[in-house]
């Protein structure tokens, strides 16, 4: 974990201070002399307020998103999940904050939606061409990391490039905690669960066994194009039950011979009207864990806002 | 302009080298003392083989560039200019490559296309929520510079998100020059046109007064969400005259109704057979200048070959 007074490691005690100089996500992840010191040692525990904790994943670094990638959330968007390419896109890494921070609505957006995703964080580099296998996962991710992929989505449909709907300050809560994973943990992966729930009511909630590209398959799809380092992080999609629904695929069809910007409008009409998009002062509870506890990434917690 | 061995300000004798420990093009930017000697004094000028000449805009930086941004590329691909929303994308700096160096293309990809872009090069960080005007635009871009936003249309359209199919290696060759620029210079920034030949035929030829939105709107819609920082750079979209051409409205409405696969199946079979498509062998030659020569960003030439 991340807190404003430095790295710290978990334990039943409380938090334990890692000795370490290191600035950054990659600088940690090369530093595992002091980690692993600081989980023999032990040394004085420390509860830590929530409001202390920030984000595990330090930026700069690529933040980088995969779009429709559970078999549920293809439902829930319109996607045939047997046809779907597999498709990437950037975040900023601005837009990374603490797994209790506020989430800002910026002006003028209205459908601001939540997506619980798997965040794997790169420990070494995978240059362009690397081919990753469930055999060699371990090698190149170093830990996992609750994300929440927070959408406009009245900027990202018309747009069509998801870029600027989910880069804004504060659409990446990240976290609380980064676990170190090695191979027997990434074995586990397809167990993991992944929940949101909305001021207390589960919105999503399915494991990464709905997956349709594999963290190991994806990486390698994304590596034939882009360099990943140490601290970078990758957002493997989200589970169905975001506020998002498509109008079904007859109502899209006739959409489509409307000219867009009538489209939209009908579109946005009916979204509007959904009150499951996230209002001021919600609050967004995501989990991730495997059902019997063995592997468990914490609960991040953010309250909806205005800037 | 930079070559392998080191920084160079071209001069009517030849290139004469700036002398700086910069690196990176931003560490080059705070260098202007070493820029303004080198043309005050001039030097020991040299002739460069365009084999030295390397991309000015030095890797990692970021690489965001704007979705259709020209009313008559906007036509070619089937957007009305008056509707279609100003969106973004981004490009890895892992595809940046030299205004002389071969465009390779991909395992697999049949519709390889170019699109002439002017390139914007920071100078100054722009905070997000920054207003850029035509008045303070010299603050906070430094110099232009020659881009090709190389595009797998095949990769491109299906996955929707532009992100990989702009990325691959030597997918984005930039130069030859770093033109610097003051206000006078970008005052007139709608005067640059903008030419792509294909083995010697002109294929796109335009000029930047035809984009939808201005480059200084363009940075302060970007810095709503995106921090840009010394180095990195904004492509503004191109002119019509690329290989892509839309079916037309009629027949996108119809192919709307199809299953998105057989849609894109019937679409690429029709696009297999447009030879405006890039081939092995076929060189590229771009320029960017303004018709009465006063601001010249030089000419970039790059033949195309197979990974």
């Amino acid at each position: 974990m991340r807190t404003t007074a430095g790295w710290r490691i978990e334990t039943p005690a409380g938090l334990v201070p890692i000795r370490t100089a290191a600035a950054t996500t990659a600088e940690l992840l090369a530093d595992r002399a002091a980690i692993t010191a600081a989980a023999r040692d032990g040394g004085p525990a420390e509860p830590a307020g929530e409001a202390e904790l920030l984000s595990p994943v330090t930026s700069p670094c690529r933040v980088v998103a995969q779009m429709v990638n559970y078999r549920s959330h293809a439902a829930d968007s319109g996607f045939d999940p047997d046809r779907v390419p597999p498709a990437f896109f950037r975040k900023t890494s601005g837009s990374i904050t603490g797994p209790y921070a506020t989430v800002l609505r910026p002006e003028g957006v209205r459908l601001l939606d939540h997506e619980v995703e798997l965040g794997l964080v790169i420990g070494a580099p995978i240059p362009v061409g690397t081919t990753v296998t469930e055999e060699n996962l371990a090698e190149y991710v170093a830990g996992l990391v609750i994300a929440n992929d927070v959408s406009a989505r009245d900027l990202q449909l018309p747009k069509t490039q998801f870029y600027e709907s989910k880069s804004y300050p504060t659409f990446t809560p990240l976290g609380p905690r980064l676990l170190l994973t090695g191979a027997a943990d990434l074995a586990r992966l397809a167990d993991l669960r992944l929940t949101c729930a909305v001021n207390g009511r589960v919105r999503q909630d399915g494991t990464a066994s709905d997956m349709i590209v594999t963290p190991a398959r994806a990486l390698t799809l994304l590596s034939r194009f882009q360099l990943l380092e140490p601290g970078d992080v990758l957002l493997t999609g989200t589970p169905g039950g975001t506020a998002l629904r498509s109008p079904g695929p007859l109502a899209e069809k006739l959409g489509a011979l409307l000219p867009a910007h009538v489209k939209w409008k009908v579109f946005f009409r009916r979204q509007g009207a959904n009150p499951a998009y996230l209002q001021d002062g919600d609050v967004m509870t995501l989990r991730i864990r495997t059902d019997d506890g063995a592997l468990d990434l914490g609960e991040q917690r953010t309250p909806v806002g205005s800037v």
